[in-house]
């Protein structure tokens, strides 16, 4: 994978979630901002990377990849011995992180995008946020979370003791979501809050932030 | 894996997609038949086996895993060479597989769910089906499988010249929806057609219908 190029736009979720796995496995890549304000992602050349026409994409020497989940996951095992081992290499428990990224993929971030979008990027778009849909993203994302709080009374990390692929694809929606209204469903537990303050205080994390800021 | 037991409804698609992997990878396993109607699956002691409440759930062993894709992961990788090869070994064309699997998950199957839920289950419990969500969705799923039709002009399946986890994983809602008012969403587009008509023939997915006539 030598010759990485991310591209992407920094306040994108997806784009920061690829860009933390990049950060945490300390590779070296180019980052190629995606002007979305002016429809880039929707033309060529862009979306010759990603039919879809959504940030990120990745090249990596003759490979192109798009969806962030795919990208990290590629990332992590191409590149298991560098920088944070982001997978465990044992079958057992490779399939618990499975399950959690699942858990993440189909019960967190349906609901938690929701309320990115409602919350965080209509307002800042000068839309007009939909209260039924927090309404009802707010009140899954509460059931969600319980169990989330259950489960890190087992274990430090979703799916284990250290800090896998399952805790990283969180950290966007979390970010934007402790900007708004619905911060109160993480702080008020107490371990999902534990977790919150420990996965965002990872280095990795600042150094993405860190380019939202240039 | 040792002593498989799969628990789920064999009507719900999340059960149907683990069905047909154990299927094409020839394994014996036992199924435990979860009675949704009757609220089980958000009950002890399945709840145990999936704090999420939702079929299925796959016990091996001293493991036990929840979330359908997870389930068929796991399964895949461990009997890599059991059945049929499901995954690719080589890293290229497993990446290519992971970005395929992606697709499916946050592409193909939130709108195709939504249609399913209103179109076919809805329906089938006497309650109303919502024509916004149908309109919406069906708009959405065109625009998506006009980008499949353009993927399989350049090889057999999605993820390359051999059927995947990332074609299995489409079965049960293509299914339910080729009976449904949108079939022709997949009829009018040859080559998805015709991709659809292949991975519906397998023997392995013949099975899992049979066991919807018991």
């Amino acid at each position: 994978m030598a010759g990485l190029t991310l591209h992407g736009d920094v306040f994108s979720t997806a784009t920061m979630r690829a860009l933390v796995c990049l950060k945490e496995k300390e590779l070296d890549f180019e980052f190629v901002p995606i002007n979305m304000g002016a429809g880039e992602h929707k033309k060529e050349p862009f979306i010759l990377l990603n039919p879809f026409g959504q940030v990120p994409a990745l090249e990596a020497g003759d490979l192109s990849l798009f969806e962030s989940r795919a990208i990290t996951k590629c990332i992590s095992h191409r590149h298991a011995s560098k920088g944070t081992e982001l997978i465990y290499r044992e079958s057992k428990k490779m399939a618990t992180v499975a399950v959690w990224m699942e858990v993440e993929a189909h019960q967190f971030d349906p609901e938690a995008s929701n309320l990115v979008w409602e919350l965080v990027f209509k307002p800042m778009l000068g839309m007009t946020t939909d209260p039924g849909v927090v309404g009802a993203s707010t009140e899954k994302l509460g059931r969600v979370l319980d169990v989330y709080e259950t489960r890190l009374g087992h274990s430090k990390y979703l799916a284990g003791e250290s800090f896998t692929l399952a805790d990283l694809h969180h950290l966007p929606c979390i970010h934007y979501l402790m900007t708004a209204q619905v911060k109160d469903l993480f702080v008020s537990r107490t371990r999902v809050s534990a977790w919150c303050q420990d996965i965002m205080a990872r280095p990795a994390w600042a150094k993405v932030l860190e380019m939202q800021k240039k």
